[in-house]
């Protein structure tokens, strides 16, 4: 390759400080990708973003995106704005030949993420990449995870044990934001947190879900905002039971409202010859039940630090544990490598479609009284 | 009191054990209950039954229940059989004049449960006392939750998740056994886990449960007896959402097929001041999250063994742990207080009968696709 | 065996009453050992002690231990009572031809432990069975630990982390008592929880301490009693390290001023082949790490509530937990399964005299600067 | 300050690698410290360093590290090459007038130490900071506990319970190694590791340590190098007790030699107030427990990611946890501060001598049977 990537982010904020904090340090950690160079950081208030480019290493800012996408200098479109102008932009970038990484949810409806999926797949005959952000698919616990389940070594899985809880919304008092609106947030736990569920069930079992019940919940319906008091028209806590084509059940819990839990992204996955489990909030530790039983079989903790573990010959010695961010970078890895292998990465858009498709069956399924709904899995590979 | 209350078991096997310890240590622990006398166990084949008289302390043995129950050196009669049977013997020793007390469930079915709440609210007319053996309820660490809940600790209870997980049917090779067919245990895992489940949901919170969406599944649809394959009639797993009067829900799984769990109930409760969690596998420990948040708040470890702890006076110094026939001891001592002082004791068979009816729902809402089903609550207290 | 053997606890408190429990219930776990009978229990206190009796289904209660231990209806005699009392009953209790189990430490010097094992050799002689009350050897985890170390399952032990921690004098308000007296007590943290962790590192590497050195600290010098002020003369806390005879090194620490630790023995085993960990506060658990390493190893926690673990055949299913006060049943049984195999029990006699030299040496050492003693072994096997 | 502060690394593995990162990193999460520009990486072999230069963003590289601290756009010199240079090279930086960051340990022996000390107090008068490499003072728990300690939460601490344990040599088949050679190492796993032990005892009692007693063990005498077998000629553990001013003990066990602990420092501190506690395999969870008791206290597990905890304002939200190697940024951040400040950053030269005396003392005792040994203090401050 002649010369590094030049890579456009366009937001700035909490998942643009994440991103910028990736395409910084990923050539330091990997350096068998293709290089790239931080080309231009974008966002609305000029000075604002000058600011935050300067502090997060970026050669430039900019102010409008549509400019910054249709750039020379830039091969890489990688998007970091609310789920509402997800497709507007990845559809411009895709059409001007970017590679594009989407933030999740990859769009607030089902209809953009079609519409996103079809520009992707016509994209990829042209040899450009799409990729959706579950981050969480590289925490290493967690592809390591994905290994032991495809080798078969907790066999097949009959059921998966779900959750992501924080507690942001516990306080009553906490004032309203555009995230508990429905028309700017499209959803509330169900969406921000349950898509990473939903992602990591399919991903981890390599097996879609094919029907949905659910129940939400609006703890709190009113919150104080700016303007006074205002109705909460999202729900700030979802449950759900899903099938997979397979036969696994999952149960699934998702809140922002679970006192004490600050990340609480938590799964057990129980299956016929073994069992797994994983909480976010200590991202390099595994929980493996190697078989059935005897004597000494238990639960075991795997600090997943070791060289042998996916991604860590990236990083330290063994017991030198990595942090949230860390998962970014390895995200951004993965697309590079996918880049220059001229492959499709994974998580794809298509990806991200299946995971909406499940929210909605469970939106609906909620709005008819727990009845469950099936999933159409044409979208799914 | 002048002489020693007699108490006569029906059934010998496990809970018969479980409960014989409780009869025979109750008094070295509780000198202020009444004082008993382990009168007669009662079991059908006459040598085993007597063997294990003389092995669990008992004065006499017998195999006519219906002679036992009449014996006018009997006071109580604790009724450890199978399910379908508890109704007619709890009638019977009701009819006699008896204290009784029925493992859990109350009956296998509602219509049974129904008959027996009526009989027993008759009986306390008459100053006869009537409990079901929930005796999770007793777990001090539990007690001390549903007495952090009642003193507002942890605020009003917007969530509860719960499970109990065990594996005894994880492996495929796992023989046939009369529980595993509908017409002799009524339900699988719904019925043996889920009832203590609900039970404490109920208890913990002091809320009834008045609606309930649920699924079903048997994983493993035949299984090899003496007699060759036979189908699987009841469920291996459970899953539901409940929701209280007062507005909580609550997310329940339960299954005898999660790899890796031996007797796994576990409980989070997220309030909107605070949270509680217990796992029965560490029965002796409580974890209490006290408050919203703030720089030196986290989830405590209370190691629930001190004095000031409910039963725990009765027992060891701080540090040194009960195990689990420990909570028949203290169920049987609160049974004996209850008579002592005339009044009801909890949990009651209406307790057992509230349960009954949201097992009910829950498999209704199963075979309707997971509607949501609603309960009367006239019988809950 | 034609009549129950007939059994003597001297002491009525907190052990007395421990004790009692194990011989009220060991019948009923332990059916295949030797049938017991509550003979007597023996107070100085008779209103006090024949209430204790009656509590703990003694047959009859005394105030004289000599006319006690000479009872024709007796045949174990059960010592109790505090440390200074051990040599003179237990030498006239073997003197009347009663086999003898006497509460650990065996005796408050070297010197009465010693003559108590000459006795116990010369009574062995005559079919006469002594033992001492290390109950946690009886723990079901630790006795696996044993077994795993034996096998060779991790492989050679190097070192020994261990800890009996306590936080009872935490509080400088706490008052003065008898146990913080050298003259009553003997010594402090070192004698009452060191000699656990002496004992367990001895048995569980099955390979004696050959030399130590320690140190020694009263926080706390002096504590307010009835009488007003007085001086603390034992220790608050010890520390030692240990060199075994095959060449291990143990740490130890033991402390009743280690705030929020309410009984933590913890041990931690290291071997060249894998390694072991145990903490009594959640005492059905062991954690054991198998192998060197590798991409899914890691330490696992094996619930040791199997019909395979050590003693669990004699109580409940998996997953159903032991409490502390099962251990001293255990004991119970294994006495009465050497007296009727007419082998003799452990921990014996020697086994209590080794621990005693380990722990003086411990003491010299303290006050020599830390400079490491050597410990004869003669007395060891 | 008119143009970034040029940074100079002396050394590019693994801890060249990991300060790298940081001066890599810091200004994106420390916008309010001086910027930085990473001048030059210096190495012994041109093109390895000319290539991690390329990928860990640096400038240029270089071979010669006297003429790169000489060079006039370098203002810090940060020195990550074994410890027997960095004496001279920290006084060839400081007499060219560089601020000086050096790796711990701060030397090979206790009279470069002394001699760096020297030269860093005249550094300072003329406004030239040093600071030595004791990296887990950054991390947010472990300065949570210091603030905690210094407000008297916990009281005043008698004992602290700490290990560093890993687990690379457990094998006795790991091969030689220079850093098993006493001749380039100094010492073993007590050097090694234990200097991170004592730095944090001290600091987080804020109470220097003036006498010790230890042992040290090198298990496997003799490993197989490119040369053939070869003696081993530093310690595989080390083990002391040691006094701090205020009357504390701390009880220490370090090794390279425990099975299944990969960086396993831990840290328990009992107070008279309280306890925390702290396991760098989880480095993100401080646990404390408050207060001395009472029905609902308990060892609390705080997730430290608040915004008000030490320097988390700088990162992510709550829950979103940190790694290893963020301890670095931190560390340069508090080096960058103190430029600024015009102070002396914290932990010093002198603090790095501090705990050389402390290791010194440690490897006399054990020389000496280990009598205890006190430390002179006149250097601590």
């Amino acid at each position: 390759m002649s010369r590094p990537l030049g890579v456009a982010v366009i937001g700035y904020s909490f998942m643009g400080k994440a991103h910028s904090n990736a395409w910084r340090n990923v050539g330091a950690f990997f350096p068998e990708t293709p290089a790239v160079r931080q080309q231009v950081l974008v966002g609305r208030d000029a000075d604002a973003v000058a600011t935050a480019a300067a502090r997060y290493g970026w050669h430039d800012s900019a102010t409008d995106w549509r400019a910054a996408v249709a750039r020379d200098d830039v091969d890489i479109v990688d998007i970091c704005t609310p789920g509402d102008s997800h497709a507007e932009i990845a559809l411009a970038a895709l059409a001007a030949g970017k590679h594009v990484l989407v933030e999740k949810p990859l769009a607030n409806t089902v209809a953009e993420a079609e519409q996103m999926v079809t520009a992707a797949k016509a994209a990829s005959a042209r040899g450009v990449r799409t990729a959706v952000g579950f981050n969480y698919r590289g925490v290493p616990a967690l592809a390591l995870a994905r290994r032991l389940v495809a080798e078969g070594r907790i066999g097949q899985v009959r059921q998966v044990r779900a959750a992501y809880l924080q507690d942001w919304l516990a306080d009553p008092a906490a004032p309203m934001t555009w995230r508990l609106r429905r028309e700017s947030a499209g959803s509330g736990a169900l969406g921000d947190l349950g898509s990473h569920v939903v992602d990591l069930v399919q991903h981890l079992l390599d097996d879609p879900v094919v029907a949905a019940s659910g129940r939400l919940r609006t703890f709190v319906p009113t919150r104080t905002g700016p303007r006074g008091p205002e109705p909460v028209t999202v729900d700030d806590a979802a449950w759900a039971t899903l099938e997979t084509r397979a036969g696994g059940v999952a149960g699934l819990e998702v809140s922002r409202m679970a006192t004490g839990r600050k990340n609480g992204l938590t799964l057990e996955l129980y299956g016929d010859a073994g069992a797994l489990s994983f909480d976010l909030e200590r991202l390099n530790e595994l929980q493996l039940h190697d078989g059935l039983g005897g004597p000494t079989t238990g639960s075991q903790r795997i600090l997943v630090t070791e060289p042998e573990h996916p991604s860590l010959h990236a990083w330290w010695p063994p017991g030198h544990v990595l942090g949230w961010d860390h998962t970014f970078t390895i995200q951004a890895a993965e697309l590079l490598d996918a880049i220059a292998a001229g492959t499709d990465p994974s998580p794809s858009f298509a990806d991200g479609l299946g995971v909406q498709r499940v929210l909605d069956a469970i939106e609906r399924s909620a709005q008819q009284d727990g009845r469950t709904q099936t999933i159409a899995d044409d979208g799914h590979e």
